[in-house]
């Protein structure tokens, strides 16, 4: 064979593109007139991102003639607990299910480039044996029987590639699940896919040489957000009814953000999280800041009846997990004095200012709390230390100078994504002695925010969540994406932290404080007015975008973020509801 | 002043031991008489351990005349819950239960140097404030009101040293408390004194040049164990109902063991554990391996008294903790299988087996439960990564090299302890790759271990709790303790475990074994060996000495571990007691 002057990850690129090809049934292709225009190739998804239109690709699946009608009733009509019961009762058989969604997928990638691994085979034959179990034994394999749950591409499920999008991972198919694979699957299950990330899952954007640019669905030119931008976007087009994604900076609750949906950063310990690929340094993460798996979905309740199977039993699974009951964690002690359910409000992280749509949302929200019996709304003062948290987070993130990455980038030659390629260089790894200094400051600043959730610094006069900003900006331009203090800061706090969508971006928020009068707080700030600045952006672009909101609980409150994202959700959803027809009057 | 050739911390030294025994009022001053022979002076206590000979001085605080009759009753007769409720219903004064184990700390100590700091004014001063306010309002001031409590000298206690028996640290008297006394000073709890620890804390003896070596009240041959010394012998002669001691490699549960009292290592995040002095590099526990801090007390139920305050409020005073209820964490699961309450024997950790009383020890206590309704005892088969354990947790604790503590030694000129000296040299810090690599060698290892938890795999069928020895010989020797991997692997799985008392050592047991016929595994197994090896130890030193089994339940399973170490105590007990009777018949 002649020498070739291309570099090696170039043919290994079209070899995997081939083989995600060759795991869509023909079948289940869409005709080319259904394909938006724009979907452009893998290569130029990353360079030529600018050419990208104003397309929302969410009535594909509809308008594609490839679901029946039955498979369109089954993939949108159903919350989780609603299709476990119709499995269960028999009334769908697991097997129509994991069809109906697996096209479902299959379709969805296809104009917004979702996938890595589509695993429609294998899942509809692992629903066809829930199936049989069921008629045989009268029960359901577990509490998840049959539930079509995507992974973000880093879960191993064994068989699969754990690629992440680089060359050199590529063609080394996993010998095991990872433990979070293998607790889905003992609850019954169906995997029917993996799904894209960005190269390094160290970017916002998820693209790479391997699968191209997943698209938002929504809007083309908005990005999909990362890492577990893949999950965003599936479980967005109900191709999937439950995504696992990971989370170190945002990476759940940015790509929730962007495509309208739910997520969920648990604390440690709640979801087991070894045994993935990373692309990073193995034992990194106990050592610098610990990344976690966690759920995307289509509404809190789905994301509760996840959580509540795999919580009590991620112990049995993940060395990297505790005991857990998916019940209230706060104890009963005489001397917390009694308070309505308490929603603070953090305005800002002290280092970016929300733009005014987002500041705006924040008091929506706020406002439809205040009007819902049995809640109190208090404001929380910037806590000082809370301005240390994202730096800290970012240092320990790259406590190695990123040579694992780049070491195995190199490998194939594989030259780095345009929005990384300036961010990225080679650092020297950290001494042992400015890590523990890092982790010292870390304490530091826990220690600080203990007084964040009390009132007025009284420890027995609780807080129970806050709602903060996910992001300061809207849902951004595809590579605009600004600033992860706000999720990032919440990782290295361990709070539990999830995105709930509030509504769309309407024509009256272009009119929201046109010029931002408040002073820039510095580069990180500077660099989101660009987003709003019409100099700089057309505002217009994020018309009918989701606005979301954070809401954030201490430490290992899984369950009650779980409870306040209910409450504020449902707040927020009535609210927005009565003022959307009130103004209709 | 004309330069001195003494080195600085000799002075220091001095002026320390005048400080502390200034702070015990003359009329609390044992007359000379009744000092057992072989006090020894502070400097000969550290190097002239060989004259040391067996004397018993539990019955010392009886005999001093310096208690009342009453004073006497208040320390001996009650448990924590008792004691409280004398109080609560304001039967027993604050300010005399205070004064009544005041005296007898400063007794204790007088015969076995066990204190650091005492703190009698002050302790008997914040006794009249609670007797006050009981009066003014009626109410205790919290749930331990008046409890006496004592704390290992590591902690901060405003206003005194947390010096660890290093001149460089002398003098500088703590401006905060650390939050683990802050929420015991909430809860009602009085602080007596502070205890002695080994220079560097990383030693099991008590000894230092500061506060000399802590002896054990039951044999002054032996030792009283470490770093927790001087509570062990504080709590063991009822100078302190409660002792927090901390424990990475041992540090509670050692001298628990030497002591014959009850110890409980809980797991990280269940008792705060922050700010407070360890001599170490900050944030070092973060990167490496974490202590703990948790109580030392004279019974299982006097350890859940205070561990049922605290777990529930840790997360309010430390940021390192987590929620906690005192309640049990296991979920209730419909695939677990159901079955009695299940306690696996662990008879060795693969490296140093347990010479021939520890092995009939454990015996004792399986038979025990195996005789106990409701209970089966099941073999756990020696997992082959438990012998990894012992080298991982080492070097974890390693990983700076001892520079920052040799650092703070070499200030004053301090010479290392005879028993550190030819143990520690200045090594180099560990790359942060070298670090990552160990962590996840941890995690490899805690992964293997979640077997152990299992019946023949099935993680459906599991074991409760074990038992294994807390070291593989008896209570050793001064300066003769070997090997800690029997009680630092459970830090390094972050498994709750705890010391529990069983009988004595008899005439009989030593009669054991005479003979090891088993295999030497290596060089920590040869060293033990000589611990029973007629040429080089007398066994006879171990006649009276306690002999204790450790039990340990599954990463933060604490409410567990105290359940099981009731159920065991319980057991055991009652067996020990029938056994005695019957062979009295």
């Amino acid at each position: 064979m002649p020498p070739s002057s291309e570099p090696a990850y170039v043919g290994i690129a079209q070899r995997k593109q081939a083989q995600l090809e060759a795991g869509i049934p023909a079948e289940w292709k869409l005709p080319a007139h259904m394909i938006p225009a724009g979907m452009l190739s893998v290569a130029d998804s990353l360079t030529k991102a600018n050419q990208y239109k104003r397309v929302n690709v969410m009535d594909i699946p509809r308008k594609s003639g490839i679901l029946t009608q039955r498979q369109l009733d089954i993939t949108e009509k159903f919350d989780v607990r609603g299709l476990l019961s119709q499995m269960a009762d028999g009334k769908l058989s697991a097997e129509e299910v994991a069809t109906g969604f697996c096209k479902r997928a299959a379709v969805a990638h296809q104009v917004t480039r979702c996938l890595t691994e589509p695993l429609f085979a294998s899942a509809i034959e692992r629903a066809k044996q829930l199936d049989e179990h069921l008629q045989r034994t009268g029960k359901p394999v577990g509490p998840l029987h049959g539930l079509p749950i995507s992974v973000k591409d880093c879960f191993r499920v064994k068989g699969a590639d754990a690629s992440i999008g680089i060359a050199s991972l590529a063609f080394k198919p996993s010998t095991l699940n990872s433990p979070i694979v293998s607790l889905l699957l003992s609850l019954g299950a169906v995997i029917i896919a993996k799904t894209n990330v960005p190269q390094t899952m160290g970017a916002l954007d998820s693209c790479n040489h391997l699968f191209g640019r997943t698209l938002n669905p929504l809007n083309r030119q908005l990005t999909a957000g990362g890492s577990s931008g893949g999950e965003g976007v599936l479980v967005a087009m109900r191709g999937s009814m439950v995504g696992f994604g990971t989370d170190i900076g945002g990476s759940i609750r940015i790509p929730a953000m962007c495509n309208g949906i739910y997520g969920f950063k648990p604390s440690v310990g709640r979801v087991p999280f070894g045994d993935l690929e990373s692309g990073q340094m193995p034992g990194k993460g106990r050592i610098s800041l610990q990344a976690v798996g966690g759920p995307l979905a289509s509404s809190v309740a789905d994301l509760g009846a996840v959580m509540a199977e795999i919580v009590p039993r991620a112990e049995l699974f993940g060395e990297d997990c505790i005991p857990g009951r998916w019940e209230r964690e706060s104890a009963i002690l005489p001397e917390l004095k009694p308070r309505k359910f308490t929603v603070g409000v953090l305005r800002s992280d002290g280092i970016v200012t929300p733009l005014p749509p987002i500041a705006r949302i924040l008091d929506e929200v706020a406002e439809s709390l205040r009007q819902t019996p049995g809640v109190e709304v208090v404001e929380i003062p910037l806590p000082a230390a809370l301005k240390k948290c994202q730096s800290i987070a970012g240092r320990l993130m790259g406590v190695d100078g990123g040579a694992t990455m780049l070491d195995i980038l190199e490998e194939t030659g594989e030259p780095l994504i345009p929005w990384l390629e300036p961010r990225t260089k080679r650092g020297n790894p950290l001494s042992l002695a400015q890590l523990a200094q890092l982790q010292e400051q870390r304490s530091a600043v826990e220690k600080e925010l203990l007084a964040m959730w009390t009132i007025n610094g009284f420890y027995t006069d609780r807080v129970d969540a806050i709602i903060t900003p996910v992001a300061p900006h809207p849902v951004p331009e595809i590579d605009r994406y600004n600033a992860v203090g706000y999720t990032s800061s919440f990782v290295l706090l361990d709070y539990p932290a999830g995105t709930v969508p509030v509504r769309n971006f309407r024509e009256s928020d272009l009119e929201t404080g046109i010029d931002m009068n408040a002073p820039i707080l510095g580069s990180w700030d500077k660099a989101n007015r660009a987003l709003w600045n019409e100099k700089t952006v057309d505002r217009r672009v994020y018309l009918d975008s989701p606005l979301s909101v954070q809401v954030i609980t201490p430490k290992q409150h899984d369950y009650e973020l779980f409870q306040a994202m209910e409450i504020i959700d449902r707040a927020s959803q009535a609210w927005q509801g009565a003022k959307s027809a009130g103004s209709k009057l």
